[in-house]
């Protein structure tokens, strides 16, 4: 099978496909208008920050062709969608800032778009000496192909442990509420042959504590300088009881993701969803009328339980983060000074 | 409203709530056989370990009434429906004694029953002190009610707080894979005008680290000597998390939840249901068609995690756990020496 690809751009137009109908149907809506992107970003048709990034990236490049429109009034409605993913904001002044100087914006967002391609490609390869062979691997939420365009930010080097027949096995949270595991990543494990067993949010500890999962790899929204970083609700309790237990947790991602303008993870934002989500899945509701629901949709864990981040440039301890600065200035890619709010 | 109670026996009839429907439907199912009673606590019509326990007394004193069963014959189905919890094998070996010794199965049942009733209150005035004024507790699964046949374990002290208009608010963990807190304690909770929110199981956590959890407290499925303790999947992880942000935990159980002829937490049987249960939720399936899961229904927590055993005489350190073994012994029920297996 072609390897997935979450959005591609051509005809003037935007291909998303529609990640909240997987895995039951593979749906592709278009989109010509920037408003339209903004609400597929918001609606999570399409969701993973890298992804959001790129997305948001091309709603800029359609809104240089509609009338009316302007660099920043495009931007301000894009920033509006979500508040975790760094990514976000760099796509987002990456491209406006390109139109803003005159040049072809839609040019702007393919060359956005196929760096941020090249990077989870280049954290793939960075990350599989990380994967021993055999490896019995857990990731939370959906940080694939999916979450990135394409080879992922987590499954990336999973990818190429398996595509150099190291064997790993994944381990693979359902990621209540949304399901992005058991829907996503079992999807796209799935379709390459990658063996995998889905486990309920609550089983990870007991797998970790039994000693059955060799390392934890996880995808990011947003990373602080200091190395403390936000990523989908439940990764704090992951690599809090990994570290209790003695096990290694790395987190993937692309330069994008970094915000070197957050000191900290008390800087970063964290997005309350709709109660919603949790009371309900598809027609079904699960809870009584009566009763309420808490979503807040990510949650931000400490620099210090995390062994290593997987980037483009290799593997690097929380406390060197702060210095991949210059790595990330250097991809000449516009950065925002910080991400909204 | 009237309290819950999980289930009763008139007429030589045991009743049970369906807690498969709730809180869609409010069903009572009847059974007269031994048969019928072991196939409902394998399903889970009746589920919590002080709750199964009961019905599986009361299903040796349906058999007292039926052609050809024995005790031995009719404790043996029963044992071999769920493997975790202690309390089904106290209370099948209560009944199945007082039986071959000729007594009455059908009183010794009811004795049985109001002995865990009445344990279950007393552990609602021992724990009610530990919840502070406007406290907000998390709990996990359900140990209500529904789960102990009335007042519950770990929602016992949290009702004589609220009672006593000590204000106390309830984080539920929905409880993934079977929801039995989005479910059940939420159904509980609301009925009684209990001040709740659910939440994601991914989301504990979050609210942990975030200072917003002035207490967890659990119910206990069978507990170790050494004061190691199974508990429904997600309890260790909750445990770790709370334990890292110096957060109390408590585990409230009954005398017929101790098994004192576990050393640790390793001799204790860990139930696997049916992947199907992390696969579809009713009608819905949530995974691709090809993918497997695995689902562990408990997991173990080292006593070291644990702040406080809420237990019918008091609150005790896991350090004193094996010498509450004379308290046990003292209420007069015969004890198994071990579950199954």
């Amino acid at each position: 099978m072609p390897p997935v690809r979450a959005l591609w751009y051509d005809h003037h137009r935007l291909s998303l496909i529609d990640q909240r109908l997987l895995p039951g149907k593979l749906a592709v809506r278009r989109y010509r208008a920037v408003r339209e992107v903004g609400e597929a970003i918001r609606t999570m048709v399409v969701r993973g920050a890298p992804a959001i990034g790129v997305a948001a990236a091309y709603g800029l490049a359609l809104a240089s062709r509609e009338a009316g429109q302007t660099p920043d009034r495009a931007a301000k409605l894009l920033r509006a969608t979500r508040p975790t993913a760094f990514d976000l904001f760099v796509g987002i002044e990456a491209v406006r800032s390109a139109w803003a100087k005159g040049e072809d914006a839609e040019e702007a967002a393919d060359r956005y778009c196929a760096n941020v391609v090249e990077e989870c490609r280049q954290i793939g390869l960075a990350g599989a000496p990380l994967v021993p062979r055999n490896a019995r691997l857990l990731t939370h939420c959906n940080a694939g192909a999916l979450a990135t365009v394409q080879w992922g930010t987590a499954l990336a080097p999973i990818r190429v442990a398996h595509e150099r027949g190291k064997n790993p096995f994944v381990f693979v949270d359902e990621t209540r509420p949304l399901l992005q595991g058991a829907r996503l990543t079992a999807w796209e494990l799935g379709r390459e042959g990658i063996p995998h067993s889905i486990i309920a949010d609550n089983s990870a500890g007991h797998f970790l504590h039994r000693g059955d999962i060799d390392a934890v790899i996880v995808g990011a929204d947003r990373i602080a300088r200091n190395g403390d970083f936000a990523n989908k609700i439940g990764t704090y309790e992951k690599a809090v009881v990994a570290h209790e237990n003695g096990v290694p947790f790395y987190v993937a991602a692309p330069w994008t993701t970094f915000d070197f303008g957050r000191r900290s993870g008390d800087d970063i934002p964290v997005e309350e969803r709709s109660a919603d989500e949790v009371l309900t899945i598809g027609p079904l509701r699960l809870a009584p009328r009566t009763s309420r629901a808490a979503n807040p949709a990510f949650d931000v864990t400490p620099a210090r339980y995390v062994t290593g981040f997987v980037t483009p440039a290799g593997v690097v301890a929380p406390r060197s983060v702060a210095r991949l600065e210059r790595s990330a200035a250097a991809r000449d890619i516009p950065r925002p000074v910080r991400g909204r709010p």
